[in-house]
């Protein structure tokens, strides 16, 4: 398996992920050779990063959000072994790399025998809905932030 | 604008493009802040990329594949420019990169005004549905992409 | 054909649509059967609902709206003839039943063979999202359905 | 509330459905005002439909099925109560009726608060997909279909 350039060393990159969450594959997200959809992974990375984010209480309640909320910069998905309708999959989720506004956020999933399906990534942007400019993170969701790293480092 | 590691120049990659078909934002594709999901690109980029499979007649009719089929290795998206409910969406699809069983697609997202909305890429294989591995492009489908890298050299 | 019981005659009812606008369906759309997803005529009967008040001006400009919004209070489609991935599908709409604050619509899916492929209806009900509670249509809104319906009669 | 006319008393219309499954409403299944997309109740019926066949054992594993195979005649949804992203809805399925080759499903929603959000209906024919003619049911079928039955009647 050659590694996508945002996975240095697939053993170390895979044991850094703390959050996940599971999603069971629709019928109407598989196609007609029995699969799932290529579009399908972005839903549940989608899926899981809105769940990581409020475990986190990065962005508060989403629908009230006014003066920053989180938008996608960039999405990626690297499909390493196909998923069926009825698989049970964990997705993983991690913040990378936190810079001022943004985040970089790596996805891995998971089927029920724990084989690695997918890996992902994608940049998160904070920014002013209203002016469309990036807000750097304030205090508190820079606490969170590093508080997430050194929970990996540990 | 930064551009993604798979633009060197902008204006020529925009120059390769001869390819594109136009899709229509769905009131189901937009979410709670008015525009378009973070899924529909792939939604759009799959739509255009099977439509240029058959310009080409590359893989023949889908449904009646079976010793060979194109699947997709890999996807990514960078967001330009916010895409909204009723946004008249033109994608255009180029094959950046033949290999011997593989073409790396990429796709460029334009809107009713000109603007770039989207940019993306992906890898397509070409697999024996059954054994699962890669089968190099036959004579016919060489000639195809050949015949397109030709009409973009001139 | 066994009629659905919103369908009296058959030639009358299809005769009475004076609104359609076209749809693609999308390979994502289609089930691993080859062809079109059950869930997918909802998602044509939307789009085509809402380009159908948006050339009656009805509800105005939906995002803006808020002291009264259209809401779905019910859906219902019979599958009468299969749709398949590339079809180019008409997909009509008329207002069949105008009350006080809700409109009966009806909706009727044609192929590019002109054969009948769905017969769908639903209510609309002009709601205030804030307390939930119906809104009688205005003048504007009731001068434009009567319009519609003089059309028909004629 | 006015009950939809495939309902006669909704205390016993409740008290028959014996099979239920749970699902999660997805972000890119909300829509701008906030709340689940019209389409969606279709979506999560089609889910729990499979799951109740299966639960029965009624047609057999999908993708294998060749000489007889369930499609849909009608769907019908009432819309009695929103739904918003994070609920954790409840979607009950009985088989209200048993023909000689259909059977009438209906569903109901149910949120995490035990309110009534959705009711539904439609049938489903078992057919031949080489011929499209209607097969009635076996033996093994009818039984499976009677206990079902009887279950409810005790």
């Amino acid at each position: 398996m050659r590694l996508p350039n945002y996975i240095q060393d697939l053993t170390t990159w895979r044991s850094e992920f703390k959050f996940s969450t599971t999603v069971e594959i629709r019928f109407s997200e598989t196609d007609m050779f029995g699969h799932m959809n290529n579009v399908s992974p972005f839903i549940y990375f989608e899926e899981a990063r809105i769940k990581f984010f409020d475990q986190l209480n990065l962005f508060g309640h989403l629908a009230e959000a006014q003066s920053k909320v989180p938008v996608v910069g960039d999405l990626q998905c690297d499909y390493i072994r196909q998923i069926f309708f009825g698989d049970q999959i964990s997705i993983y989720v991690k913040a990378a790399e936190v810079g001022n506004s943004s985040i970089d956020i790596h996805y891995m999933a998971i089927n029920q025998n724990n084989e690695l399906c997918l890996t992902g990534r994608g940049t998160v942007v904070q920014i002013n809905p209203k002016t469309g400019k990036s807000v750097p993170f304030d205090d508190h969701q820079r606490k969170q932030l590093n508080s997430l790293r050194e929970s990996v480092n540990k």
